[in-house]
């Protein structure tokens, strides 16, 4: 993982932010602390406590008020609230509000008309003590706004924003790495468009097949509205006797193996099939993808956007841009 | 389905009830008509223009106003956002509003403290055209507070609002009816709790099961917070050597069958499992289960709660109750 971090303290007297920084928590968690928030406990309570007398830190009165609203809401900007991608961001979301007394709002922005309906002037969101944009039209939306709340990128790097993504770069790299040990031709099934996200695993797939001294034979680009296993069915018509597979996504790789079964094909013998993301049905069918850290993505993001919020609150000095860049990893199952 | 619709023409000259009424449509589709929204297309709409014309209905001026605010959005209150349960309904409610003006907005209220906070004044959910109630802590908050906002119940039979649910006793009874034509014991598995619609499964499963003259031998009754896989170890210690075991969910279905393939008992044999949900995995691992028309009910509700956004916004008298109870269906596959 690379992370940045700004903030360090500015003057001689010690600041919630060196008192942070010398505990190697952040500035939410020294507050925490502070009001005795029940989330806080054992080891880290007892090092932030330790370190608060050493330095004689004194917190300013207003670092004790209670929280800003008496709603307090975490507004989560999703493309929408049903597919398995969404699920897995709102559990890790979850995980970091347990015990917060936080409620949670969702937007489903999947269409051009409600992106456009969020930067108009009380929307609802504009409530929350602080944003996910998790959807690239949110954050399009987002960018043309007055907004002053706490709001965190999830899943894209930005450069006005702070941000936890996923380096896909490496996530296709590995898979690379791996997909140039196996026997036959190799082949990546990419997802049209012209999406940063999407275009780096594809970049990192190349970059690791052919650090291996080989070569990705036949580059083949879907539309996202294609039918998947309409997809599948063509691929297979078309591929080399002994073929690994590289999908952009494990719904397609799943949809390959489906139509691979109806045709008598093995999976995993001469034809191997790698997926992307490893959502829950991923490990059910037995499928080798890259494992996409997105509960932890998503817990991250809250954890930055409540250090956030209780920054403000505190009414702590504007920081440096916060980053955090997780690594994927390499779920080796039966189909390639 | 059962159904019940309020709503004649009370007076001599025919209004929009009477309408829709002789259209067989919903209120609100006349007035989209009347509106000429896309939405309504087609045969529909000749048949409502028609008897616009036969009648000589005159619509009231404000029945044509724009929708009442710049933010037309529906805000749907659920448990989680992120089970299946969860996504299947917001996949009905998106089916509803897609080619709508509305935005859509969700509230997590998983926790008595988030329930909690709805009932407070000013919570954005009081900025919803509509409200959608999905879950018993949101319905039990809501009815504590002095809302105007139509609002329609989901899953679960009211007496003071319209609620479209799925009759359970039923999704119960043809399971029993069916498990009864198997060999071997019958045992049926339950959730521990006093909720008026998990007693109506296993009340239908035991009507099912004694309509053909057979007994259920053994009722299990499990914690909401158990962990499954310990759950379904220990059911196949104490099972019978043939049953047919009846389960709450297709959760603990599908931890039953994993547990059993780990002993190499075969399911479908001697050991037969019946699910109840027939959420996504359950087609893909073969299980046997009570469909549950989840998406239909979240439809349904939708094009309810618009209809009644759309009659408050023409100035409609209040109509009555109005309520659907949706059938679910037997999907037999190979579990038994």
């Amino acid at each position: 993982m690379t992370s940045g971090k700004g903030g360090r303290g500015r003057s001689g007297r010690p600041t919630v932010h060196t008192v942070a920084k010398a505990a190697g928590v952040g500035v939410g968690t020294v507050s925490r602390v502070l009001n005795n928030h029940p989330s806080v406990r054992g080891e880290t309570r007892e090092r932030v406590l330790a370190i608060i007398e050493d330095l004689n830190y004194r917190p300013t009165p207003q670092a004790r008020r209670p929280l800003p609203s008496e709603h307090p809401l975490i507004g989560v900007m999703v493309a929408d609230l049903y597919s398995v991608w969404q699920s897995r961001i709102i559990r890790g979301v979850e995980t970091a509000l347990a015990g917060q007394d936080y409620g949670l709002m969702a937007f489903a922005l999947g269409s051009p008309q409600r992106a456009a309906q969020v930067a108009q002037p009380g929307h609802p969101s504009a409530l929350a003590q602080g944003l996910l944009l998790c959807d690239d039209a949110a954050y399009r939306s987002w960018t043309g706004q007055e907004r002053s709340q706490p709001t965190v990128r999830l899943g894209a790097v930005t450069e006005d924003l702070d941000y936890v993504a996923i380096d896909n770069r490496y996530g296709g790299l590995i898979a690379g790495e791996y997909a140039a040990t196996l026997p036959g031709e190799i082949v990546g099934v990419w997802l049209r468009g012209q999406l940063k996200e999407r275009q780096a695993t594809r970049k990192g797939f190349v970059e690791g097949v052919e650090s291996a001294g080989r070569q990705v034979i036949q580059h083949i680009e879907v539309e996202p509205q294609d039918h998947l296993h309409r997809v599948a069915a063509e691929l297979l018509d078309r591929l080399p006797d002994r073929a690994t597979v590289m999908t952009h996504g494990d719904d397609l790789a799943l949809a390959l193996i489906t139509e691979a079964q109806l045709r008598g094909l093995p999976v995993g013998d001469d034809l191997k099939v790698i997926g992307y993301g490893d959502h829950s049905q991923a490990a059910l069918v037995g499928l080798t993808t890259v494992h996409q850290p997105l509960e932890e993505m998503a817990t991250r993001s809250t954890e930055l956007l409540l250090d956030r919020i209780q920054e403000r609150h505190e009414g702590a000095p504007p920081r440096e841009q916060q980053f955090q860049l997780l690594t994927p990893r390499l779920a080796l199952r039966g189909t390639a």
